[in-house]
């Protein structure tokens, strides 16, 4: 797959909410995964496709989802950046956020091999 | 100024369409630029900020400019993202038309270095 397609299927795979489907058919396994910042002192960045697999796993787990909006995908050469936009509810705190963030994809050799989660600034 | 104070800075700037006050005010001397395609069969990545403001000219130049939208920054680390959304006039063939592009910029010590632009797909 080019680098359009794979847009194209991670906008249709994470439209369904189908994390696990999409690391599975788009992911290299040495994955990249960088987010804005580690959870409980973590490292921001993970790497390797079962730890893709984990931050699914945790999302799922923890979150209730009440919408998630999927916008793009903006795509040239080997990268492309999809906008989501969540309202969820956390499990644990039962507290409800809005969050805007969009995902900033690298492609290699049709599948992805790096992203990167960046908040709307301010919100 | 860290990461998300250039986003902002980009944000301001561009929403008063100040390019070139953009560029000097932000941009590394050695900056690359980045389009999804080249104009004319040139390169799509341009370096140094003579050429970044020849680009702004050339927009300057070519465009009536009827909306401009920015949206964001999306930021995390030394990456930032911004969302623009177009409506304009070539002076050349008179043709309006509606363009909606995401920037992704890299900063380094406090200045662009890098910008590449990813047009929305299937547009």
């Amino acid at each position: 797959m080019n680098t359009e397609e794979v847009a194209n299927k991670v906008v249709e795979l994470t439209r369904k909410q189908a994390w696990h489907e999409a690391v599975d058919a788009l992911y290299d396994k040495d994955i990249v995964s960088v987010e804005a910042s580690g959870m409980g002192g973590e490292s921001p960045e993970k790497r390797g496709i079962d730890a893709v697999h984990g931050k699914a796993d945790w999302w799922i787990g923890n979150m209730e989802v009440h919408s998630f909006k999927v916008s793009g995908p903006f795509v040239a050469h080997d990268r492309f950046v999809v906008q989501y936009d969540v309202d969820a509810t956390d499990k644990n705190s039962k507290k409800r956020f809005q969050m805007s963030e969009v995902g900033v994809y690298t492609v290699k050799n049709g599948k992805i091999v790096r992203e990167e989660f960046l908040p709307l600034a301010g919100a």
